[in-house]
């Protein structure tokens, strides 16, 4: 059950608004849909989305109708434009976007052929897949070794195997100890607005037959509070150099609550996702529509005419992080990624 | 728009599940029916259930058609003891129940008429709702004083008209600081698992004209960060001697970031929400089913086999609270209530 797939000049997605209700794929036939799926969340999740777009770049190569070189290069790059618009926030678009472009311009410049320059853009976003899984298997064992046997592991929002390609990063983490042998309790928050622990993240470890609990967010404090959590990890739509990490809204919430509680919080991402630019007061935060905060499932919940504030995101400074676990390795404070 | 009314027979009880899509009031007819509400969160908020719990005392006494003091006596306890078992977290509701009892007995002991009890034990309990809507003015000036011209206040669950009879605690003070003449501005958390924030708070500020934007929960950390919010006020379920505050799940989250914050807390409640025998350990914190957690709405969210934990309570520690606000006055800390 991979969440992106291509599958012979389609790609197909993992629907992951339907989950945990139903298990559906969407074909996409074109670079549109797939920039749809990206804004509409029917694929989310950092890594997840990098390798959707690389795909949809591949695709919209796969189906250009052009006869020379440039004319494709030109097509693919407005793909590539239409695909970096579909969300701000997370670097592995951006990532994997620039890769694609870099990959092209490359091919085009050396006066390569116009059916393998698709063929190769093709076979780059395969690899790109293919390197997500390898590196959440490292990072998984890489992690691992910070969770000891009998652990209750606190995890927010979903960065398992859906949103990545496969096995995921904080629950690959989990995977990879649960693999070593140890057994791991999970609690999941629900994570609203949309629910991506309790229908995904659950979803996910159930399938796998870990023992995982459900909360609502707001029970954070009191499960810390009373001794029930040994260590939070969650995952990273981006990390800076200086270690500010930015991650599903309620991330920060979290980690300082773990601060308090004496309970180590690490964060698990590929090197994709790592952002040595940018300083943490650019980054742009993605806010959604209202009515993600006003509606649950089609159902209304809040007055029409209330106000809401939905950032999709939050950063969480260095110091509330206690290591940061990637496939290059584990990185403890102070950190000055390069 | 009260939310306890007693109609010449009737309890009729605003149907808080409904809102705010319906506003609609349950006419109860037994004290039976009285009970359900309570268990079921039609009527929620530590003094509504209080007054409401009175009101049921009082109908199972107006509804007797024994002949004997004695008789009618032992009736009405049997009314009180299935409604001391409604709900085990709130103390208003106990509060009330041994007000109504002592009453009774009183009353009994005098060899008073069996009519003129039944009025007496029916007076007692709309005495006990107008003295709520006083108590809560009276909470409401004491409180004002600690807002600021325009302030922005994070308020979680509904500690408002709709948890008491009129007016509110929590958003009493909120109220009165408005009357007073000052700019307030409210952040509302939704409150999960059962929206209270999000369907009674915003529900109740926008008929009031006061602004009010809904955030989810998750969002209490980085809002803060941002600089959003200036102080915290909350109702409370229970207090103790010591300063100990058992509120809606998600207050001691809200408790602990105020304070990473710099931001002051506030706890308003009425004097008989105060526990002075108790001890921390002692508290019983209500769990209540998980299909609260799985399901929004009659609409389910999580996998069918999902373990869940709903504690609907949390205990905030005395060292987070920066201030308790009653009709007796504004506490501070170190907090010695007798």
């Amino acid at each position: 059950m991979r969440s992106v797939v291509w599958r012979d000049g389609v790609v197909a997605i993992l629907n992951q608004r339907l989950l945990p209700h139903r298990m559906e794929y969407i074909e996409c036939n074109s670079y549109e849909r797939v920039a749809q799926a990206i804004e509409h969340l029917e694929v989310r999740g950092a890594p997840a989305i990098g390798v959707a777009a690389a795909m949809g770049v591949a695709l919209a190569a796969f189906k250009c109708e052009a006869r020379r070189a440039e004319e494709l290069a030109s097509e693919v790059k407005g793909a590539i434009n239409r695909l970096r618009h579909t969300r701000p926030t997370a670097k592995n678009l951006f990532w994997a976007l620039d890769r694609m472009e870099v990959l092209l311009k490359n091919l085009v410049r050396e006066g390569v052929d116009i059916e393998e320059i698709k063929d190769r853009l093709v076979k780059e976003a395969l690899k790109m897949a293919e390197e997500d899984v390898q590196t959440n298997r490292t990072i998984g064992r890489n992690g691992a070794v910070l969770l000891d046997d009998e652990d209750t592991v606190l995890t927010h929002c979903n960065a398992g195997a859906l949103a990545c390609v496969d096995y995921g990063t904080a629950l690959g983490v989990i995977r990879g100890a649960v693999e070593a042998g140890k057994r791991i309790r999970v609690i999941a928050t629900e994570t609203r607005p949309l629910l991506q622990g309790a229908r995904l993240t659950t979803f996910e470890l159930l399938q796998d037959g870990i023992d995982v609990t459900l909360i609502t967010d707001n029970m954070v404090g009191y499960v810390m509070k009373l001794g029930m959590v040994d260590k939070v990890i969650v995952g990273a739509d981006r990390i800076l150099r200086d270690g500010h990490v930015i991650n599903k809204i309620g991330t920060y919430t979290i980690a300082v609550l773990a601060r308090e509680h004496g309970i180590p919080f690490y964060v698990a991402a590929p090197w994709s996702t790592f952002d040595l630019e940018t300083k943490p007061e650019e980054v742009v935060i993605e806010e959604r529509d209202a009515s993600e905060v006003t509606e649950i499932a089609g159902v209304r919940i809040a007055p029409q005419e209330v106000k809401v504030f939905n950032p999709a995101f939050d950063i969480t400074p260095p110091e509330y992080i206690s290591a940061i676990i990637t496939e290059r390795g584990v990185f403890k404070p102070p950190y000055d990624f390069k």
